[in-house]
C-alpha cells in the first residue's frame, strides 16, 4: 500500500521549474474512474476560460468583461487602448511610490511621508494586508495601516496609533464605485480628524476608484494628491493585482514587477488543457472531488508560515464570494459554495489536527509547505535539529497522521516566500476558482448576497430616523409597541426595539427607562 | 408570524442585569418539543457541572480535577492550601507587574522593561493575544509581543522589530509541562539572539509552568527573575484567567481583578438549574438543536468590533479541542465535535453572508454585538447617521437575512468591550462548552489528537537524523530509492523524500542533484 501510495505520488506531482512550485493532490483520494469522468468537463472548463481571456462577456448579470488576467500580461488584453492603459497605470504607480519614497511628494511641513492609511473593505482590504504580512520588510520605507470596517473604536484606535504622525501618513481611499459605505464612512472620519488637528486632507489622500466614480470626482474637485483607475473589468476580489493591490505594496518597497512577473508565469501554467500538467485544474478537480460538486465539506486552509497567516482569510474571501451561489447559470436553485478557513500551522493545528483526526469528517486541508526556513543560519534546539526542522515535522506528520485517519489533504509547496512567488499564488488561486466555477456552472464575477445584506442594513438606518422623528413628536415617554404602532411599522417591533437599545447605549437622542430585561415594559423619550 | 417571533424574542431574552450582557438565541428554529426533550439531560448536565465544581475527578484520563473555576472565586476552591495558593499567585502578579511598571524590577542597564514578548503555543497564546488586542490600552506601559509558533523566519520577524530594545524586553516563557516543543525552540532561539548580543537573559525572563517541570527548574538553576505556576487542575485550554493570562495582562496595564470579577459574576449566573436563566445553558442547547448533538453545523463566530477579532481564533482552540472528540465517555466511537471558524463583522461578512444566505447551509453564526460604539462623540457620515450606527444596521440586517433565508443565529450582546465583560465572556464560553460535553458525553478535558500530531512529528524528526547518517555512510550520491532501502525504510520513502528535500533547501548537511520535478532520479549526497 505504502509503494502504490508513493506512486500516486510521483504520479500526480506537479512541479513548475523556474517557479519551484509544487501541488500534491496525492492525498486526494479520487479514482481514475473518477477523473475519466471529469475529463470532459475540464475539457469545457479550459475553453471557457480561454474565451473569458480573450475578452468574452464573463459576467453575464453586470454586462461586464473579466480581465484581471491581463494586468499582468497587457499583451493579452483586447485591444490597444486597454494594453496602454495597464501599462501606463504601472507606470503611475511605480512613478508616484517612488516619488512618496524620496520625497518628491510631501505632506504639507514635512520632509516626507512616514506611513500610508489605506480605507477600503473586502477586496480592497484583504489582499493589501495579506500583501503587506507576506512581502512587507522589517523596516519599511512607510509603515501601513489599515482601516477596514465601519466600526467607531476601531477607527479611533487606528488613528490614535497614528496621532503624532497623522501629519505625515498618505491616506488612500479604495472603493470601486465610490459608494462603498464603509470606505465612505472611514474616509469621513478621516477628514474629520484631520480637521481637527488642523491638517489639509486633499494634500495628503489619494483616490483608488472607477474612472467617472463620485469618489473620483471628489478627489479632482477638492485636488487630491492623485487617483489611480480601477477597471471594470477587474472585479473587487481579483483587484489585488490592480492599482488595489499594487499601490500600497510599492509604497511598502515591495517589488510589483515581480509579483505581476509571478502571476504572469502561473498564468501561463495553468492556461494549459491537461489536468495532470496544469496546477488550477489539479486543485479545481480536488476541490470538486471533496465535497462532491456541492461544497460538502469546508476547505481548511493552513499556511504554515507565520507571514501567511492572512492567506486563509485572503482565500476565504476570495473562494467564498465567488463560489457561493444559489442558483447556477442557467437559473435552477443550486447552493453552490465552499466554506473556507483556516489560520497558520504548526500554531492552530492544536485545534484543527483534534477535529481533522477526530471529529466530524467534514472537511479536507490544504497545506501551505514553505522549504526556505528563514535566510542564514539556525541555532539547533537539539542536536541536528532546527525550529525549521519542527515546523516541516509537524506538517509531514499532520499530513500522514490525517491521512491514516481517512482525512483528506492537499500540500502546496513553495520555496520562499517572495513577491514573485505571492504573485504565482494568488495566480494560481484565481484560475482554480475560475475553473471551479466553470465545472459547476455558475457565475464566479457577481455577488447578490452581499448586495443583500448591504440593502438589509440601509432599510435598518431608513427605520432609525423615523424612529427619532416619531420619539420626537410623541412628546411625551411612550413603550416600544406604541413607537411602533405610531410609527405603523409593527412587523418592525425588534428592529425598532434593537436601534432604540443602540441609541440609547450611545447617547445619542433617545433615552431608555425601565428594566432592560422587559423590553415591552421600557418606556423611550428623548434625551 | 412577525408577532410571534417578536414574543419568542422575549420569551428566551437573558439579561444579566449587573453585567448588562444578553443573550439571544431566538433565531435558532428549536421547538418546544425539543426543549422538553433536553430539560431531563441539562438537569444531568448541571449535577456534572457542580460535582466538578466541588473537586470531581472531571478528566478521568488523566486523574486531574478541574478547577478553573476557582480562580475567579478561591472560596469554592476544595481546600484551604488550593485557596491560599490561588490568593498568593494572584498577589505574586500584581507585584511583580506593579514593579516591573513602575521600575523596581529593572533590566540591566536600562531603567525600565520597555517590551513583554510572550513565548507559548496554543492555549499559552491564544488567550494572552484575545486580550491584548481586546483590552490593551492604545500606548500600554509595556508593548507586548508573541511567539507562538517554531517558524524561524516569524521568531526573526519578531525579533528584529524588537532589535534595539530587546535590552529591556521581558520575556514570559509558557509552557505547563516546560517540555511543549514549540516553545522550547522559541525559548532556545531568543536566549541565542540575547547570547548573540551580549545581553544576560536570565536578568529578563520569568516562565509560568507547572510546578516541579524542567522548565521550572532551569528556571530556579539559572536565576531568572521569577516564575509563576501552572496548576495541575487548570487545563491549557482554561488558563486564559490563571497566570498564563493575567501576567501578561498586569504588564499591559489591564485591571486584572476587573477581568476575574467579572468571571466571577457570569460563573454565577451560569450555575443557575435552568435553561431559561442561564446563559451558557441557552448556547449549549442552541449547539446542540444546530448539529444534532454530533456538530453538523460550523459554528461561525462573528463579533462585530475590531478589537474582538480574535475571539473567533481563540474559541476555535477552545471549543475544538474540547469538544472534538473520537469516543465518548463510554468508549464508544462517536466522532464528536463542532468547526468553528469566522473573524468580524461587517468586514468578513462579505464573505460570510453571500455563503450563509445562497450557499451550503452548512452553519450557524453567532453575532456579537457591542451596544457602545465609542468613547466620544461621533461625526455624522449621513443626517442622523454613524459610522456605529451602520456598523449595528449591518449587524441587524444580516440577521434579518439570513432568517429570512432559514439560516439560524444566535446573538450575544455586550454594553462594551471592557475588562469586566471580557471576563464574563470567556467564563460563558468556558460554562457552555462544560456543559455541551455533559450533554454528549465526552471528557472535554483531555487531547488524544494533539498527542497524536506531536507524536507523527516526533518520528519524522527521527527519519531525518537517520537520513543524514545514511547519506555520510554511503560516501557517494545515491537516489531516494536507494537511501529508503539502506535506512530499510522503504515504507517511509515519500517521508524521506520529504526531509531530504527541505534540508537541501536549507543547505544543511544535505544536497539534491536533478529534476525536482522526478524525484525518482533525484541523487543525494552530502553538503
Amino acid at each position: 500500500m505504502t509503494a502504490a501510495l508513493w506512486q500516486r505520488y510521483l504520479d500526480w506531482l506537479y512541479y513548475h521549474k523556474s517557479l519551484g512550485f509544487y501541488v500534491d493532490i496525492s492525498r486526494m483520494r479520487f479514482s481514475s474512474e473518477f477523473v475519466a469522468q471529469m475529463e470532459p468537463r475540464f475539457h469545457k472548463a479550459f475553453e471557457d476560460m480561454e474565451a473569458l481571456e480573450s475578452g468574452a462577456i464573463a459576467n453575464p448579470d453586470e454586462d461586464r468583461m473579466v480581465g484581471h488576467y491581463w494586468l499582468r500580461d497587457p499583451d493579452l488584453a483586447p485591444n490597444d487602448d486597454l494594453k496602454r492603459d495597464i501599462v501606463d497605470t504601472l507606470v503611475q504607480i511605480e512613478d508616484f511610490a517612488s516619488k512618496v519614497r524620496t520625497g518628491v511628494i510631501q505632506p504639507p511641513g514635512h520632509k516626507k511621508f512616514t506611513d500610508v492609511l489605506s480605507i477600503g473593505i473586502g477586496g480592497s482590504a484583504l489582499g493589501p494586508q495579506f500583501v503587506a504580512q507576506a512581502l512587507g520588510p522589517d523596516f519599511p520605507p512607510l509603515d501601513v495601516h489599515f482601516i477596514d470596517n465601519t466600526d467607531p473604536e476601531g477607527i479611533d484606535r487606528t488613528l490614535a496609533k497614528l496621532d503624532e504622525r497623522l501629519g505625515s501618513t498618505l491616506v488612500i481611499v479604495i472603493s470601486k464605485s465610490g459608494g462603498t459605505p464603509e470606505t465612505r464612512n472611514g474616509m469621513v472620519e478621516v477628514k474629520h480628524r484631520f480637521a481637527q488637528k488642523g491638517l489639509d486632507f486633499a494634500k495628503q489622500a489619494v483616490a483608488t476608484t472607477g474612472i467617472g466614480s463620485n469618489l473620483q470626482k471628489m478627489a479632482i474637485q477638492e485636488g487630491w494628491l492623485g487617483t489611480f483607475p480601477m477597471h471594470d473589468w477587474v472585479g473587487g476580489r481579483t483587484s489585488e493585482l490592480s492599482a488595489v493591490g499594487l499601490l500600497p505594496a510599492a509604497l511598502q518597497g515591495i517589488d510589483i514587477r515581480s509579483i505581476l512577473g509571478g502571476a504572469k508565469e502561473m498564468d501561463a501554467a495553468t492556461r494549459v488543457h491537461s489536468l495532470k500538467d496544469n496546477p488550477a485544474a489539479q486543485l479545481a478537480l480536488s476541490w470538486y472531488h471533496a465535497g462532491n460538486g456541492k461544497g460538502e465539506k469546508d476547505m481548511v486552509v493552513l499556511p504554515y508560515k507565520d507571514s501567511l497567516l492572512l492567506f486563509s482569510r485572503y482565500l476565504q474571501q476570495r473562494v467564498m464570494e465567488s463560489l457561493v451561489k444559489e442558483r447556477d447559470l442557467d437559473g435552477n436553485v443550486a447552493y453552490q459554495g465552499i466554506a473556507v478557513y483556516g489560520n497558520k500551522g504548526a500554531t492552530d493545528q492544536h485545534a484543527y489536527v483534534q477535529q481533522l483526526r477526530e471529529g466530524v469528517p467534514s472537511f479536507f486541508v490544504t497545506f501551505i509547505e514553505v522549504l526556505e526556513d528563514r535566510t542564514g543560519e539556525s541555532v539547533q534546539v537539539e542536536p541536528g535539529v532546527t525550529s525549521g526542522d519542527y515546523l516541516s515535522g509537524l506538517l509531514q506528520g499532520t499530513r500522514q497522521a490525517l491521512f491514516d485517519n481517512s482525512r483528506e489533504s492537499i500540500t502546496v509547496t513553495i520555496p520562499q516566500v517572495n513577491a514573485h512567488i505571492i504573485g504565482a499564488l494568488i495566480a494560481l488561486y484565481e484560475r482554480a476558482v475560475g475553473l471551479y466555477a466553470s465545472l459547476v456552472n455558475i457565475n464566479a464575477y457577481h455577488q447578490p448576497g452581499v448586495e443583500a445584506g448591504k440593502k438589509a442594513a440601509a432599510g435598518v438606518l431608513k427605520v432609525q430616523l423615523q424612529i427619532v422623528q416619531t420619539v420626537r413628536q410623541a412628546g411625551e415617554p411612550i413603550t416600544i409597541a406604541t413607537l411602533a404602532e405610531k410609527m405603523g411599522a409593527m412587523d418592525d417591533i425588534e428592529t425598532i426595539y434593537k436601534i432604540v437599545r443602540h441609541l440609547h447605549a450611545n447617547q445619542r437622542e433617545i433615552v431608555i427607562n425601565g428594566d432592560p430585561g422587559e423590553p415591552m415594559a421600557l418606556t423611550v423619550a428623548m434625551l
